[in-house]
């Protein structure tokens, strides 16, 4: 199956390495506006298949992209100084209106999934530029937040994060929602779990965490400048959910007619995914508090996309 | 690592062969009463890593199980017409007792992984000829149970196994206790998702579903004489949890002091697996029903366990 | 991509287990003459795939083939005592035009990959009943006695099996061919690499290696009646490089018009494995000797063929 | 098994990363002289192991390589302005000194794994500064110029690259000296393969092929300013021949007394790579320009460490 990334940078070529590793699809395509770049890129990442695995990993015009199951968009421009964020906003909603030009018209079949910042109005956006049906315009969304949690949940407990059943949900961002009430261990609920490990999950303890996880971008931008290996591997994680039909149950983002409310609004929430992008989305048991956080993060991403001219 | 293998007709076989594929461990050592047999499994698994992976499998004696890190027991006797389940008990007792005094003598610091049937009567009777401490003898239990019952909760819903977060607990045989109250898909509790997806759970699903599981070793024997391809693969994940110290929660077999008022019992329990054999075990929420039907499961291998002299 | 297995006795089921371990496929249909064997198979390797993979295996007619890319065919009688090999083979035949037939209608486009022994006649019986262009009829042929002896010449040279590059040619069966002037180990040629490693390979040692792969399937068979866990990972392999497109070279049989002045002949040299099954045949560079067993080789097969009324 | 990096700039946190993505260890620890970077680098990664593995991923100092069974040394600095290449050489000593220092005291029975450029004057000094045996300093060296080699020959000849062995041998950089003579592709020589397959490798298709081998690096450079994922999967691939004590071939520098009469000199020749370092150092048969430019190659690199003092 060809899988396509429009948007070469550090975070897409970091998905389509992670795809040539784990043999997600059997061909990638790169394409990207700086075409010295994308050729650069998929060569670095060809020289690592003979170590792993035959998937094909080359660059290539929007053309190439014909017959791709899935096409990654993580192209995007920078702030420039001074830059308002819906200024910047707009220019990447421009980028956006030309990659997803080139992309529908070699692959109208193809399932878009996003991973542009701010994730939940590019996603938004993308969606209402192609046209396509809702369930086939996917972003990456909190799959990393969630991700995050459960990493920090297995170190706090001292097991294994994929025995850590828990969600992020809502934005990809600061109004995040982390939902603790109906988080599991195991399958024993969270906090029953941590008073009989002996490592308490108090309010402290869940502040503490939920702040690294809003956090962990800064962190690692303070440190590193950006992001790409957590993005690049939730991403694979995303196509092998597709391309495998496996009907996984993943936190990701995708355009609802409404949600608590708020009309015509992209976030996160379980959604399962398969060969023809969200086969169906669930609305988790929330307590008050996180219904209440959950409508607020709608309104955040809410105040922007509303702004945008669709 | 190395991994010792003790009977090596299907399921040990079967365990030999996906720990190769998969890589679980770097060397595996077959012991079997008929070395004959134990000789012909190995090079037939040997034949197979060429494909896959570069695990070292051979035939050997108890003396080649020196310094192995798990050995995996499933060396076993078969029932002969008109015995009773007592009397092959015994007769797999005494089984046991020259096969851990072999393991013992070569492998003293090797974490036991129990397969023989009456699994839990089995895993008790292996902790008390070694005298290992208790978190050093672990049975597969339920562990194929609970894949028997995500692989058909899986079907139910259209998602994924691994997006299925439900134990069977209890006894690996008929007492079992799949447990409903807190079962999860993604992370809403099943019952919600069912309803939510158009596929509601009812009394009756669970009826069936429950009974499937319990019933599935009997329809896979009556097609094919005997089980070993899912608990072959039940027995590599267990290893790999250990060799890794990966601490992920699996429902597995353990001696515990006493459960549910019940003293010096082997059941299934979520327990974290990790390098040191169980690390923790937890203590699920259960409603009265299921809280009953745990203390049934505990009394009926009990009954058997209280019978052998130890 | 789908994958349909008729025959799921031991070699069938186990190449079914071994795909879904492995994420071969996506979707694997099993078809049995006996459709209890069948489920039970389907059920056992069902159980296992909870602990590594998504892919679905169930148990099916022949009319849920439909769309399968490759088709394996394993089913097959075993010798009546007094019975000629002559005789077997007619009624394999006979098993073959049932299967073929039933195979051809639900999935025309499949690809088929055979391992019924006699396995180069049966190969070439497959072609002539099915009129599958030569190239989408592939025999497992000597994958595995290629497997044999890198995993022989592995161990006498001291180092991983896939870094010995051997292959052994012609018949499955005992006129097969090692095929020694060409053999390299990492890029050395492997008299060379032995030599030099202190561990020669004199005529002797060619010769025990030699037998030790001719005469392995004997052994394994002394031992356990049968073998299946090296051919299952052969057949997943060569399935992985039709489905993944992979062009890996291997050792597989197919039909020719003629190899050594022998016309109409199913043996097995290097191929070009890949989406469209056969892409290219190579002729490795044989010394005189190798040639001549060749052509011995391809005789013997044809003796057999040629008896059949095709 | 814990594996230690020094050095997390972009090829040691890709080395980090494709560990964590495939399983290679069990433990990463990252160090870097900048810990923020560090830190920055082991979080991204860790984000990506809930999707794959349960690989622990944390930065640390150098006390906490203690006990690692590899440690990768990837640090390095950039040429200033002006700077000549000994000058540059001679800061790469000095940072060397300093880390391989700090790796001695934490993890004196670590095998050392260069990564750093120019590779194979820093694998001599690595080994010199750490006054380890020859075969626990290992140099990635040619491995990665190996694997572009297979990558564009599998192109040219329209197959998997690992499909063609064939190496690169001596320095990793300019004089480097791809081996043609006994190049395989299958196990027929490629010249051969090449003429069957209607893809002549001529002698301008050599030139062109290895001209890309020699250039690679820097095409890649040009297009994104450094390369990292084919080292990253080379190193990984290295570590796991070491953990898994797997025996493969790979072409790798080390020091040695002598090598075609130059002496006291690291450099790549296919090598037998296991849990002891290299276990053995295999001699290619090179016809005669092979012979002389391998000679040259060694001359270039004894140019640099002679003036080296140790
Ligand atoms: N979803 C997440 O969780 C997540 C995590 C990290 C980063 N991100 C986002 O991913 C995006 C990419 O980040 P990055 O670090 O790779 O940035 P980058 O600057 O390295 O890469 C962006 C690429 O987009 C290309 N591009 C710009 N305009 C284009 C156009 N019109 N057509 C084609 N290509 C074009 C650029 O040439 C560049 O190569 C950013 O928006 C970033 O915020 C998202
Ligand atoms: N835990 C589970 O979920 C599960 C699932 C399936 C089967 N089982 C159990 O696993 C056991 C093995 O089943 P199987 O199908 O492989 O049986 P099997 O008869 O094929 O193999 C048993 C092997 O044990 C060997 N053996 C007997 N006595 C021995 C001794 N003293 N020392 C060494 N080896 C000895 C035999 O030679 C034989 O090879 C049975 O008890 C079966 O009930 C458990
Ligand atoms: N190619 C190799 O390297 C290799 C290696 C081992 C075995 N084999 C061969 O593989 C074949 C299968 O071996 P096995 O051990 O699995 O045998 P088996 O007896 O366990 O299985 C054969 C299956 O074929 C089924 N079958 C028979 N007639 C059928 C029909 N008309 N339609 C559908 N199914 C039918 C039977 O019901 C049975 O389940 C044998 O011919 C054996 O010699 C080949
Ligand atoms: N072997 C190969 O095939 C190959 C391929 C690509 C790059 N390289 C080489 O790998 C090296 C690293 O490249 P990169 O792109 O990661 O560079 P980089 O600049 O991104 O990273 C180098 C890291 O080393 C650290 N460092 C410097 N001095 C240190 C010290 N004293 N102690 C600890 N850490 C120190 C720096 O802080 C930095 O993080 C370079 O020498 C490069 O030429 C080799």
């Amino acid at each position: 199956m060809k899988i396509g990334i429009v948007g070469t940078g550090m975070v897409g070529s970091a998905a389509g390495y992670t795809m040539a590793l784990l043999g997600v699809g059997t061909e990638i395509v790169l394409v990207d506006a700086n075409p010295a770049l994308a050729r650069a890129q998929a060569q670095d990442i060809a020289h690592a298949t003979p170590f792993a695995t035959t998937v094909a990993v080359r660059a290539g015009e929007y053309a190439d992209l014909n017959n791709a199951a899935v096409v990654i968009i993580a192209a995007g421009v920078s702030q420039k100084p001074g830059e308002s964020r819906l200024a910047l906003l707009e220019r990447n909603v421009a980028v956006f209106r030309s990659v997803i030009s080139g992309v529908m018209q070699a692959a109208p079949e193809a399932i878009l999934l996003i991973a542009t910042n701010p994730l939940d109005v590019m996603t938004f956006a993308a969606q209402r530029i192609s046209g396509l049906p809702l369930e086939r315009v996917i972003g990456s969304g909190t799959i990393l937040d969630t991700a995050r949690l459960r990493s920090l949940l297995g170190d706090h407990l001292g097991i294994a994060p994929n025995s850590v059943h828990a969600y992020v949900l809502g934005e990809h961002g600061d109004s995040e929602v982390p939902v603790w009430s109906s988080a599991m261990a195991g399958s024993v609920p969270i906090a029953s779990f941590a008073r009989q490990i002996g490592r308490p999950l108090d309010e402290v303890a869940r502040t503490r965490i939920a702040d690294q996880v809003r956090g962990a971008a800064y962190t690692i931008i303070e440190g590193k400048g950006a992001t790409w290996y957590g993005i690049g591997a939730g991403l694979a994680r995303i196509v092998r959910s597709i391309t495998d039909n496996e009907r996984t149950v993943l936190s990701v983002s995708q355009v609802s007619d409404e949600i608590e409310g708020v009309r015509d609004i992209a976030l996160s929430l379980p959604r399962i995914i398969g060969r023809q992008g969200v086969l169906a989305t669930l609305m988790p048991e929330l307590d008050e508090a996180e219904r209440a956080a959950l409508k607020r993060s709608a309104e955040v991403i809410s105040g922007f996309t509303s702004k945008l001219e669709f």
